[in-house]
C-alpha cells in the first residue's frame, strides 16, 4: 500500500462543492455521491446534545447502505428543535431530487455555528445543478466543509486494485469519543456490510478515537465509510491494515492542523497495565495544557509529564521502572533526570513535531495519541468566536 | 463572621520569609510558627509523583500536631531520589534548631521546578536568624511561597473569638484532587484532632477541590490547618461555616489569579441527578478550553455551554427540561437558544466575572466550580517557562 501523491476518488464516486450563502466567501455545501449503492457504516459523538444530523444519521446508516452524503458548514444544526428536523430532511430531498437516488439512501452532516437554524433556502438553491458540475477530485469535497480548518484534507491510498480515500475537517472542538469532527472514508473495494462496520469501530479506536486538540468534544462528530464494491474483493486483512493506516495519517492531518497549532505533538505509553491504561496515560500526557504549552515552547520539561502521568491516579506507575524519552532522548529514568544533551533537544523539539514515549516496564499495555501545541492562536482563534 | 480589611495573624502564630538565594530576586523561603503546639490536620495531592515534602509529609501529620511549617518556593523537591528526601529532612531540622522546637513537629513544602535537587546549603543558612525577625503580618509568609503568583495572598476571618487565616498560593497546574497548591489556614480556635480533619476535608471538598485552572495536578498540592485553641473554645458549626466561607473566599482568590487569568469564571450546575454529576458537569464547564477562550472573549457563545456539558454522557441530562444563564441572564430554554439582550449580556461578561449556572431539573444535586478565563498571557507564560 502507499498513499498517493495526489488523493483520487475510488472508482465511482464523485463530488462537488459549492458556495451557496452561508458563508460570506468560501465553499459551504458539499455532495458526494456513489453510482453504485455502497455498503456504508457510520460512528458519531457520544455527546448528550447531538446534532440533527448525527441523531437522523444514525438512523438512515442502520440499514448499511447509502449512495450519498451532503454536508455544509458554517451553521451546525445543533439545538434547533423540530425546526431543525424539517431542514436536515430537505437537505436530504433536495440531494435525492437533483441527483434522482432514494432519500433514505442520503445521509447529511452539519457542522459549525451551535443554536442556530440552518438557512434552508440557500442549501436547497446550492444543491440545484450540482449534479452537473461533478469532479472526480475529492479536495473539492474537502473544501465545503472546512471550518476553522487552514487547508482542505484529502488523501487516498492504493491496496491491491482498490483506493481508498478520506476526505476529512476538524480544528477544534476535538476530543472524539467515537470519532472526529467530520470524515468520510470512501472506498471501491467490495467488503460486507458485517466486515465493514467491524472494520471502521477497530480502525477509529487507534486513530480519531486517540486525537484530542483541545479535550473539548463536538456535537456533530461523524466518522462515516462507503465502499462500492466496483474494484471487487480484496483481503480482509490486508484492506484493514491499509485502512487503519489511512485513518491514522488523516489523525496526524488534523492534528497538526489543530487550532492554532504549530506542530504535530504524539504521545505513546508502552508497558502499560493494560491497553484502557495506556489509552487513558497517553490522553492525559496530549491533553495537558502544560505538555502542549512546553511542545510550542521548546522545552523538555520532566515536571510535567510525571505530572500528566501522575495525575491518572487510578493507573499503575511504578516511578522507579519508568522512563520517558522525548523525539527519541531518554529524560527520565531510574527515578530521576537523565543525562542528555539539552541543547541538542531543544533543537529537535523546536522542529514541527514533538514526539514523548513513556515506558512503564509494568504490562504489556500500549497506546498513543494525537494532538498539537498549545499557542497563542488557539486562544486568539477561539476568543474572538462571535456565536451570533 | 467577617473579612478583615487586613489579614492578621492568629494569636499565637508568627511568620517570616527571606530570600535564600534560590531566586534570583523575591523571597523564596517562608516559616510560620505557633507559640503553643496546634492541633493539624492535611490534605495533599492524589498525583502518584508526589514530592518529598507531600510523602514526607503525609507521616508527619498522622499524629494531628504540630509546631512549624517551613515552605521554599523555586524548586519542588519532586523526582529528586534519596538526595531529595535528605534535603527534606534537612530542611526542618534546620527549622527545629533555630526555633527550638522538636523536629517532629515541623512539616515541610516545596514549590516550583520539578526534577531539580534543593539547594540545602543556601534553605539552611537563608533559616538561620528567622528567630529574630519574626512577623505578626501573614502577608510576609504568603510572599515566600509565591511562584508564577502576581501577588501574595492572605485573608483572615474574625468568627467570634477566633480569627482564621489563611496563606496560599497557586497560579497554574492548578486542578486538585485534594487540595490547592500550598494552603496554610492557621486559627486559634480550640478545635480537637478529629473534628479538625473532618472539617478541613469537608470545606476542602466545596473549594479547592472545586477549583481548576488548567485541569492539571501539581505533585506538591497541600492544605494544612493548624488550630491553636489560645483562643479558647467555639460553636462547631459556627467555626466550619466561617472555616468554609473562607477557604471559597481563597479558592476565588486562586482562580481569579490563575496564570494569564483576566477574570473569575465559575460553573454552578443545580438540579443535577446528584452531587456527583453536579460535581463532574460544573468540572467540565470550568475546564473547556472553548468556554475559557468565550469568557476571555466575552462572547455568549450557548453552543460550547451544550458541548461541555454533552461530554459528560455518563451524566444523566434531559435537553428539553435544562436552562443555562450566564450573568444571571437566561440564555437557553426549551431546547432552544433564548430571547435575551446580547448587546447588555455582552457587556456584562465582559467585565471580570463571568458566572454560568445550570438548572438541569433532573434532581437535587449541587455544586460549584471556580475557574478563570484562558488567555494568550497563559499560553506565553507556560511555553516561556524553562524547565533547568
Amino acid at each position: 500500500m502507499k498513499i498517493l501523491e495526489r488523493p483520487i476518488m475510488p472508482d465511482g464516486f464523485e463530488c462537488a462543492s459549492v458556495n451557496c450563502g452561508l458563508k460570506d466567501e468560501g465553499k459551504d455545501l458539499s455532495v458526494i455521491v456513489t453510482k453504485e449503492k455502497a455498503n456504508a457504516a457510520g460512528v458519531f459523538t457520544k455527546n448528550l446534545f447531538p446534532g440533527v444530523p448525527v441523531v437522523l444519521g444514525r438512523k438512515i446508516i442502520e440499514k448499511g447502505e447509502l449512495r450519498a452524503i451532503v454536508a455544509n458548514s458554517k451553521i451546525s444544526n445543533v439545538g434547533t428543535g423540530d425546526l431543525g428536523i424539517e431542514n436536515a430532511k430537505r437537505t436530504a430531498k433536495a440531494v435525492a431530487l437533483e441527483f434522482d437516488i432514494p432519500v433514505e439512501d442520503v445521509i447529511m452532516s452539519s457542522t459549525g455555528v451551535i443554536a442556530m437554524q440552518l438557512k434552508i433556502d440557500l442549501i436547497e438553491n446550492g444543491i440545484k445543478g450540482l449534479s452537473e458540475v461533478m469532479s472526480k477530485n475529492p479536495v473539492v469535497a474537502a473544501e465545503g466543509i472546512m471550518t476553522t480548518d487552514t487547508y482542505p484534507k484529502a488523501i487516498s491510498i492504493k491496496v491491491n486494485d482498490a483506493v481508498i480515500t478520506i476526505i476529512g475537517k476538524g480544528s477544534g472542538m476535538i476530543e472524539p469519543d467515537m470519532a472526529t469532527m467530520l470524515v468520510y472514508i470512501l472506498t471501491d473495494a467490495k467488503i460486507d456490510k458485517a466486515d465493514l462496520s467491524k472494520m471502521l469501530k477497530d480502525a477509529v479506536k487507534d486513530s480519531f478515537n486517540m486525537l484530542s486538540v483541545d479535550t473539548d468534544t463536538s456535537t456533530s462528530d461523524t466518522c462515516l465509510i462507503l465502499a462500492n464494491g466496483l474494484s471487487g474483493d480484496i483481503d480482509k486483512n490486508t484492506f484493514f491494515d491499509a485502512l487503519k493506516f489511512a485513518c491514522i495519517k488523516m489523525t496526524e492531518m488534523l492534528a497538526r492542523d489543530g487550532e492554532g497549532a504549530s506542530k504535530l505533538l504524539t504521545a505513546e505509553v508502552n508497558g502499560a497495565k493494560n491497553e484502557s491504561e495506556a489509552r487513558i496515560l497517553s490522553k492525559s500526557l496530549i491533553n495537558s495544557p502544560l505538555i502542549k504549552t512546553m511542545a510550542y515552547g521548546a522545552d523538555p520539561n520532566i515536571g510535567r509529564i510525571l505530572m500528566a502521568l501522575g495525575k491518572c491516579n487510578e493507573c499503575h506507575i511504578i516511578p522507579e521502572k519508568m522512563e520517558a524519552v522525548i523525539n527519541g532522548t531518554i529524560v527520565y529514568q531510574d527515578s530521576n533526570k537523565a543525562d542528555f544533551d539539552e541543547d541538542n533537544l531543544r533543537k529537535s523539539i523546536s522542529g514541527n513535531k514533538v514526539s514523548i514515549t513513556i515506558n512503564l516496564n509494568v504490562g504489556s499495555g500500549s497506546a498513543k495519541a494525537y494532538g498539537c501545541d498549545l499557542t497563542q492562536g488557539y486562544v486568539e482563534e477561539n476568543a474572538a468566536y462571535y456565536s451570533s
